[in-house]
């Protein structure tokens, strides 16, 4: 086997974004057909597709033909559509839907999803929505809601298939084949001693290939993870992605088994957890969206921007104090932005990889001094790099060897600067408990520009004048 | 019920990211064991952990450290340690460890583990490892490592459970109670017809929940997918993610069953291109990692400051056209990083979630039109409402009306000119098969720093000289 195997290979299908999106031709049929309200010829085109995809499309049409599509589809509305819905824009819709039809979509619903669908939506709508419910599972989704939000007693379903520990696989096979309501989707059992605590789990795979007399005790999973009622969800999916789980069992204060979390859950927290990292590093608020309106997106967007402003106003007093310099040498004004913006850059680099290395536990107090050491180094190395090129190009763009060599030191400094400034800060907002996702690149970037602008203005006038 | 019921429940554990964090003091006693050589307690130590912490342990510790580690733990290295290392240790782990303890780790690994392991392998190492394993398995692996990289084909295991489409419940289970080799982890059987198309599949949960006579056919989950055995392995999770899916059927281009993708697998990938878009925005190389050393660090972040380098000089030129105007006016100087600087924060904002959206195809034909109007209005508001910030501002502070003018019409420009190239650009990058997240930002500073530095310094001169 060598590498020649790549050469062979066809390429894969990389990148193709389409695989998965939605036919542009169905998305056309399905408009017509609300603009000449053929309620036929919409279920019929509806009807194949998974409610996921009718609640993307939903997303990105406007107010008005969604309006319309969801009136004309009326009685056939799932509620699996809620469920897949954008936060804002499910409120809207669930503003639309006759209240019959709503309730009918929502008594389809697992409990899980029903905690999901109300945990977003203002009390009148809530309300209505736990009216139409049954007893039992209006109880079951009250007592969900007590679990705080982001919580795994939030993520989990209360639907647990459970043995006794001294149960062989035949028994279990039996209590299966025997309830009338077991779980659409469940991977193990879970097995419990007499106080309901979790002792282990057999994946049904295995509990498939054991002969009846087998214990089960004797093929519980290698691994086996038990998760506090209370822990923050983006923990329990972690755990997941680390430990490879595919179902976990969730105990309350006195370790008693109350629910169970799958990882399909477990894999939107986690995709949420980085979307949510990835907007706030970009200073956008973690819950905006696509479909928002004007006025909820510059609200959203206005606080970092005007953060955003205190540090640049911040970094004009620097320069305020080299005016004169300035009037007499010109070149200092259209040379100095560079240096900024460069540690700018640089310090960006090492805040992103500190943040991301604190979301995954890469970065802890055992290589945190390492890592800090490291940015530090590469600060220099790149530094003096760019230190080189800009120097040349400061002395043949103003044939100045002092100008060359001023540009060059602030290089050096501001990238060795934006290396300590973009590790260390992530760490110390982490220690002090702030996300460091949000905050990090205010204090970065302002460190940056106002060191920037200060060494290269003040060695200029130390060099030059 | 009310929102009190938040007022009664109590805090989660948010943000408790030690939660499933290696316990300092364990991991000092780990390091004490190596120091004085004392294998036994290194072994009773590492015993109860999960191979992906002792892997994270391992990336964690220096160089020195993890070679003396790995020594003296010897023969009882597990093979899933390797796995889950970070890429360029595991190359320096395979290297470590002796050719005999290595054998017996690769071989306890399922077919798809050892794919991924030597996938990211030199050739002698790969070689060494192909040797060791046993002929089925190595011809297993080989076929896999002909499907391309980030394909389908890499990321699925071969080993299958299967039924014949007209087979019940009965002769279901007593098939996989009868083959001896069942694959570990399985969580549904796939239907197939005689020619090995898959046409649909049963959860294991259903299965045990029906009577031995119903017909498999009619348990089958409602929603079916079926993955290409060339598809990006991206899309894959995306499908994964969209649809629930706990595992689908690959087939190859006859639409053969060849293998199965489960969940875990997707959901790593998951998070690795969410990893690779969070460092591809920051201008950080996708493959970096905590434990990279300096040379690899320096190389990794030098061409995204060598591209912003251009940037920062082009934008140099638009002000060299001004050095008269500053000259006379030494308050431009003091100012215009600000309008820079706002317009830089405004586009990559808009970036961001333009290039999120792509990722997560939220953003679609359909719906671009009114995003980019959106876009262009949120920077038509916060510009408006920055100008009359910085217009007070420009007119307290250098007391001229003129100079506050000019600042708050530069600030209305360069702000919608932000929005515009904020969304614009990564849809464009999209549209002509370059990759958003990569090269999005530079393009859109280059034009929120040119824009900016152009619109106050030209209006400057036109009002203020």
């Amino acid at each position: 086997m060598t590498d020649d195997q790549t050469d062979i290979a066809p390429e894969p299908e990389a990148g193709d974004e389409d695989a998965y999106a939605l036919d542009p031709k169905t998305i056309s049929a399905i408009l017509y057909a609300v603009e000449v309200q053929d309620r036929g010829k919409l279920v019929e085109l509806l009807d194949p597709l998974h409610p996921a995809d009718i609640a993307d499309m939903l997303e990105q049409m406007n107010a008005f033909d969604r309006m319309r599509l969801i009136r004309l589809y009326g009685e056939e509305f799932d509620g699996d559509i809620l469920t897949e819905l954008d936060e804002g824009i499910r409120e809207e819709v669930v503003g639309i839907l006759h209240p019959r039809v709503l309730a009918s979509a929502v008594r389809e619903l697992d409990s899980d999803d029903v905690v999901d669908l109300l945990e977003d939506l203002q009390d009148p709508q809530r309300d209505a929505i736990l009216e139409v419910l049954d007893d039992p599972d209006r109880i079951a989704v009250e007592q969900s809601l007590t679990y705080p939000e982001y919580s795994a007693g939030r993520l989990m379903q209360r639907e647990v298939v459970m043995a006794p520990e001294h149960w062989n696989v035949g028994e279990a096979i039996d209590f299966m084949r025997n309830s009338d309501e077991l779980s659409q989707q469940f991977y193990h059992v879970i097995l419990v001693d007499p106080r309901l605590k979790p002792v282990g789990k057999v994946a049904l795979g295995k509990l498939m290939g054991s002969r009846r007399e087998v214990m089960l005790r004797d093929i519980t999973d290698e691994s086996f993870h038990v998760i506090p009622v209370t822990r923050y969800d983006g923990d329990v999916a972690y755990a997941f992605n680390q430990y490879h789980l595919i179902s976990a069992p969730v105990v309350d204060e006195n370790d008693r088994l109350v629910g169970v979390i799958t990882i399909d859950d477990a894999m939107a927290v986690l995709d949420e957890e980085n979307e949510e990292d990835i907007l706030r590093l970009a200073g956008v608020g973690e819950e905006s969206s696509l479909s928002d309106s004007v006025m909820e997106t510059t609200r959203q967007r206005f606080p970092w921007l005007a953060v955003n402003l205190v540090t640049a106003v911040l970094a004009s007093l620097v320069i305020a104090q080299f005016e004169s310099a300035i009037a007499q040498v010109t070149a200092l004004a259209v040379l100095m932005p560079i240096v900024a913006s460069m540690g700018g850059n640089a310090g960006t680099q090492a805040l992103t990889v500190a943040v991301r290395a604190l979301a995954t536990r890469d970065l802890t107090g055992s290589n945190a001094v390492r890592v800090i050491r490291r940015e530090i180094t590469v600060g220099l190395v790149n530094g003096a790099a760019f230190a080189v090129i800009m120097g040349i190009v400061g002395l043949v763009w103003f044939g100045s060897p002092e100008l060359g060599l001023v540009i060059a030191a602030a290089m050096v400094i501001n990238l060795v600067v934006a290396g300590l400034a973009g590790i260390g800060i992530p760490i110390v907002l982490e220690k002090v408990g702030i996300d460091p996702a949000l905050a990090s690149g205010a204090f970065v970037t302002t460190v940056t520009d106002v060191v920037g602008f200060f060494a290269f203005l003040g060695l200029a006038v130390i060099v030059l004048l």
